[in-house]
């Protein structure tokens, strides 16, 4: 199946995606039923950055990033790039050229279960990158994989199509099918956390704001004062 | 033993603590013969910030905070709370209301041997975690560890009321024992560095400052011209 | 061979060093026909900084850093000090100290197969470090290694004399036979390079810019549109 | 979609599954065009076996098997389970138990994303396991995940009714829409082989049985005698 | 503390630490309320072997084992040496000739959280090993370390006069003060064992034996048949 | 330099790599200084397997084994082959086809910074291999690299006509130059250990044997009756 370029994907509209990159990585998560999440080996190349995007996805060859270059054609405004190698390789796929042509077209970010390099310069552009490695090592031509096929990174599912967001925390996908469906449930929830937040500055404590001391009592917490477990440990030595 | 809350440990004397935070992380260890770090895995997600604390203790099961909102109601003014799995995981354990809460109730910071999210709102919040992961993933609740009962991290046992400092370099533990000793040796070595500083800056080097050379010679050192290791190498060849 | 000192080892002129730091890693990486890099893990401890020296080789013990202050005796203005510890070894060999007797010998930086301390004075001095790990446990003295003997970093031979760069992307090493004739060819990558970013920037890609869609259609491309392609696979359900 | 079980996928024939069980994993992979590896990780606990089955998946919670449970009720005579945790968890899922309700239904085998224990007792039972750890560390029971959709392993997607087999080279997925076709092409590669094997073994080798040389001349390959070799480099010193 | 050698900890009774030993570890991590494990990254040398001993410890600085020398004279009948480097370390601390000086005192085995090295010879002698690593890289003597200190490995305590149990699934401690009811609650776990093996022979499944469907029902646990869920989830594209 | 084949370089005695060849991995390293040891990573795919050989060196590109095919030509009896990956890539770079043109050859092992495959035939055929996986992920071909330059794994340098010897410790070089002088030491080394042996076998242990006592008295070892240090340390409660 190697060289197979799958075109013109559905893509989820575009005010669902911006909608779902107001809210944080952690909070998709969440509203999301705790699924979703990419692996924390991918981290921001720079810091304090928040984006969503439509997935295009490509997997490269070990040290060939000719696809990355196939999928430049296939971006549109709005999208967001999702690169797996076909094997582990750290190397550096992708530098500031391949961001400026990315740039261009209105791409949002790359996400890559691989090595970037041309940071410094990438923090300048202002392209966010998720990588799982930084390496100058870069990559020869020649070989092909697929463009805009399912991928996998760190044991989540990537289809085209699907929305990407990526924060300090990581990065999180969201099915297409249920993008629009999860901005509600995403407010809710932060809705339900502001309300929370307010109480614990007010000095209360997570144990009775969510109602915890029935299940710790049922599941057999025990408390003792340090004088009582001492003497109770002393005795076994 | 899982379920098991110890209340109120001995702690150590907050004079103590403060002036052992002082000190650079480094310095402690050294003072203290070398002994206490919890391992370079932890890293902080603030660069830049340098705590010391009244050790409380969680253990918490894999995926599952519950001991964290448990442990929250035995932290007081200068505590400063350290979290292990009882296997390891690096799912996001803790997050911004967990840190109100804590910050709340005075406590200093966080050492957990997991992960943790919500890193850009902790640094806007200032409140310093040190941690072995960044992740999004969030936990379930329900399943108990202990609180205030010795753990270990990183090859060392950290008790409560044992003193923790932190800073970019990692993190030391202090046993309450020996805290308030480490005090005057940690100023005596940093008076100490200060002295051979003064003389580096003047251009001495380490093997006259330290009087390194005679152990040198005993052990064998043997300076030799690049010419002549050319010339006896290349017979080999 | 333990104990062994080179001295006066041959360096590259300056000039040629100066030439070569003026160019990004992965530029003098691509222009060395991809060969020299030293390994993803090896990371900046301050970020923005670019640099090159004359190399000064020392290998160390496991936790003894007693050849590094050998090693700084043999230090010129315009080296960098690469250090490898004969076994992995993640301990904080190098601290503030170290650093001030660099700086003042006019050191340009250190290279380091292992840990350093002190990373907060590091940055404040401004004295330019990469490492595979940051860590507070410092090292004993009196077990003896080698000074400017070749060694290896992340499967690259590296040799006193030759030319080290550094920067955010990492570490590359120039042989001092190879690094005259370098700085020409890493002028013409850059100036190729910025020829394609000008065509990039107006919208073109690099399928079109470096031809590369007649190899595409060799090594046999194939584009599908997303109907089509969920037809062909739907039939496999 | 936590808690989804899907009953009854459609299976690959039985035939098919045991015709590619012949092969090894290593001529499967070649013959599948170099995909469908899910990773060197996963280790063989016992050596010298070759299974292959009809996939069914589950996906377990951190520290949670309950799942494992219900996918044996949907496993069936020819079936191999696969199971993926929801993140990076090494615990030991699976032990001796599991595998009888497995063996007594007819299911060849288990690949497992995680640990497993009772490995003395697995070896002894000759139930084929493949994971990555062995740990004696126990689950609990509880959190869903889900059964019989698709997941994925070593960035590769396996679907329920897709066929695995492995060796003590490792796990290979054959989607089920290919897999009859496959059993074809692994036995035209096998027959290559043997015909070169049968030439290697009377002395030749691979540059002229696979006629490499040609492609070595364009690609710039200079062969120069070690005596010469040293004398071009020994004017770099 | 460096160089401290407690003499005479109480040990557990050697009839209690040969009960223990009759059992597998994961049975004993069970029956102790899953506690206890030290890591799946401990492997065997030996497969196959199965051994329970009271603990000596012995802590060594990275690259230096003797330590272990001053621990051996501390060991009697019916121990089983520990030994943790006080910084991580894969180098060769152990082989053959120290086994042979443990083997002729009585000594059951050793527990390392470092390398060992002559593993064909340790093999040949039959004295059980579990290791993180297997290292020909030999260590130097000079520095101390403490021996019969409380230890920590994989996030557990480990104390002298403990009882370590291990075979193929890994290692446990047991501390002493529960060792001697630990024994009825590992015989009891493996005669509930033994009934639920029985029924799972004759063909019935966890999800009965274990009287789960009730708890997978108020999960929320949903069954949908293939071609359903194929229909749902198609709706989606 | 890619594509440099350097032919006929100088070879150690056949004599003296046989010699060589008759002592344990441990022993070679301790008898050359506690050097040249390639890493405890490299693990050998067949159990109680010694060899030692003349090195023919290969560098390979990631994903490519070309260079593999070309280092056979320059093999001859009594070598062994090492290959070393440009950039870390733990792909399956050989398997039986190409360890029966060695065997062939008379070639006597490989070691390989990377991953192997046919590992069930590799141990039929009793062809030895050291590497740092397992994996049937294949390699392409078209990539070059050079053939007998002085490569490096592990952080140790290993040069064309050096010995290399293995066993289930692991792997050691030996530098051409060091080679014949180096078989007394070992033996040496040897006998010094028998007499050792005897003597543990006795009965008496290594503090004795190997006077350790004043050494550690003068490092200020402590030996403190369990009581005692009880009492010290309960204090501090």
């Amino acid at each position: 199946m190697t060289g197979l370029v799958v075109t013109n994907p559905p893509r989820t509209d575009l005010a669902v995606v911006d909608a779902l990159g107001a809210f944080g990585v952690a909070t998709l998560h969440e509203a999301q039923g705790r699924t979703g999440l990419l692996g924390s080996h991918l981290r921001p190349i720079q810091r304090g950055v928040r984006v969503s995007g439509n997935v295009v996805t490509a997997t490269v060859a070990p040290g060939d990033n000719t696809m990355i270059g196939v999928a430049v054609e296939q971006c549109r405004e709005g999208d967001l790039l999702v690169v797996a190698p076909t094997t582990p390789c750290d190397m550096g796929y992708f530098g500031d050229l391949l961001a400026t042509t990315l740039q261009v077209r209105g791409v949002r970010g790359l996400v890559i279960e691989a090595g970037v390099r041309d940071v410094a310069d990438l923090n300048d552009m202002g392209f966010p990158v998720w990588s799982r490695a930084v390496s100058a090592e870069g990559c020869g031509k020649g070989v092909l994989g697929d463009v805009n096929v399912p991928i996998s990174i760190g044991g989540r599912i990537v289809a085209p199509g699907d929305v990407v967001a990526a924060d300090d925390d990581g990065v999180v996908v969201v099915p297409r099918a249920g993008a629009a469906a999860l901005v509600t449930r995403a407010r809710a929830r932060e809705e339900k956390e502001a309300r929370a937040r307010t109480r614990y500055l007010a000095g209360e404590i997570a144990l009775d704001v969510n109602d915890m001391r029935p299940m710790l009592e049922r599941s057999g917490i025990r408390y003792v004062e340090h004088v009582d477990w001492l003497a109770e440990s002393g005795d076994a030595r």
